[in-house]
C-alpha cells in the first residue's frame, strides 16, 4: 500500500479554509481517493479536549509559549491517533491548520522563538511534515469582519486585536516564501468557487498523481 | 527584597508527599517565612485544567509524549502565573511534584527521551529550577497500596502497573543520584513524624538562612 499524501491548510480567520478542506476532500473523494478530512488544534478526542481549552476563555487566558505546549500536546495526539494512522494506510489526509499556524500565532504573532518552535516541530512531527500546504490570504480586516459572523469559531484568537492579526498574516507570508516547495499562495478574497478551482490546480500541479490515488 | 527559596518534593505514589508539603510549609510560616504551597500538574488555574485531563480518564488516554508536552504546557502556566511571582515577592515555594516528576514518570517509566525532556525543561524552567528537592522513597508495592486507600488521587497514573512504578523509582533514584547537590534522599517508610523531622533536617542543612527568611 502506497503512503497517503498530507495537504494541510493555512492562513488567519476567515480566509474560507473550513469550506475549502470540505471541497477538496469531496473533489479528492470523487476521484477514488480514501480522504481523511481533519483540523487542528483537535481531531482527535485527546486534541479536542485540549482545543476547547485553547479556544475559549480570554485572550490572556493563556501564554504564547503555554498555547505552543498545548497546540504540541494536540498535534502528538492527533498526529499518532488520526493522521499517521491514516497515511500509513493509504488514505490521503487533509488537514485545516497544521504547525504553520503555531509557527504563525504563537510564533510571529506572540513572540514565541523560532527555535522553540522548530525543536517542538522535530520532536512531536518528524518527518511527517505535509507534501502540500495551501496558505490562504486575505487582507486581516475582511477576514476578521468574516470570522465574526460565523458561529463555532476560535473565539479567543480573533479576539486578539488588529496588530496580533498583522503580524499573524506576515508569518504566514513569510513561511509561503521561505518554504515555497512545500507551500501554494492562494488569494483568498476571490469569490469562493473560484478559489476552489485555484487550490484544486494546486494540488493537481503539485502531486501529479492525484488522478491515481 | 531577596529572592525566595523553591522547595520540591517528588517521588511515586503513597509516598507522603502531600502531607509532608503541608508540614514542611506550616513550619516555614512558623518561622516566619512567607510560604506559597502549591502542586504539579497544576497549582494555577490553566494547570488545573490541563491536570484534569492528564490525571483522569484510561491508562493508555495519552501516549507519554503527550504527556509530557502538557506537563510542561501546565508548568509553563505555573511558574508564569504561581511560581515566579512568588519567588520574585519574597515568599518561599513549597511544591509537591515538579520536572523530576515528568522525567521520572514520562522519561524513565514512559520512554520519552532525556534529550526531549530536557530541552522542554530548558524552554520552559530556563534557571528556575528548584535550590533543593526531597526525592521520597519507597518500595513501590507500599506506595501502591496507601495511594489505594486515599481519595482525590492520580488515579490513571496509579493504574499503570508495578513494572512502570518500578521503572519510575529507579528514575527518580538515578535523578537523586545524579543531582546529589540539588536532591536529598528521604526514606519514606518510617514513621509520618519521623519522616518530617527528615524533611526539617534536609531543609535546614541545605538552606542554612531557614530560620532567617
Amino acid at each position: 500500500m502506497r503512503r497517503g499524501r498530507f495537504i494541510t491548510l493555512e492562513g488567519g480567520e476567515g480566509a474560507g479554509k473550513s469550506t475549502q478542506a470540505r471541497r477538496l476532500a469531496d473533489r479528492l473523494r470523487e476521484r477514488g481517493i480514501q480522504v481523511v478530512q481533519t483540523r487542528e488544534p483537535g481531531g482527535s478526542p485527546g486534541a479536542e479536549a485540549l482545543r476547547a481549552l485553547l479556544v475559549e476563555g480570554g485572550a490572556e487566558r493563556w501564554s504564547p509559549l503555554s498555547e505552543a505546549l498545548m497546540m504540541y500536546a494536540a498535534r502528538s495526539d492527533h498526529l499518532e491517533r488520526v493522521i499517521r494512522p491514516a497515511l500509513e494506510s493509504g488514505a490521503w489526509v487533509v488537514c485545516d491548520r497544521f504547525s504553520d499556524s503555531t509557527r504563525a500565532y504563537q510564533g510571529a504573532g506572540g513572540g514565541v522563538s523560532p527555535e522553540v518552535i522548530e525543536q517542538l516541530d522535530r520532536t512531536v512531527v518528524g518527518d511527517d511534515r505535509p507534501d502540500l500546504t495551501l496558505v490562504f490570504d486575505l487582507p486581516v480586516e475582511a477576514g476578521l469582519a468574516r470570522a465574526h459572523h460565523r458561529a463555532g469559531g476560535e473565539a479567543r484568537f480573533e479576539s486578539k486585536g488588529v496588530d496580533f492579526h498583522n503580524r499573524l498574516r506576515q508569518g504566514f507570508l513569510a513561511i509561503a516564501l521561505a518554504e515555497a516547495d512545500r507551500c501554494r499562495l492562494i488569494d483568498a478574497t476571490r469569490p469562493v468557487d473560484e478559489v476552489s478551482e485555484a487550490v484544486w490546480t494546486a494540488v493537481i500541479e503539485a502531486l501529479e498523481d492525484a488522478g491515481h490515488g
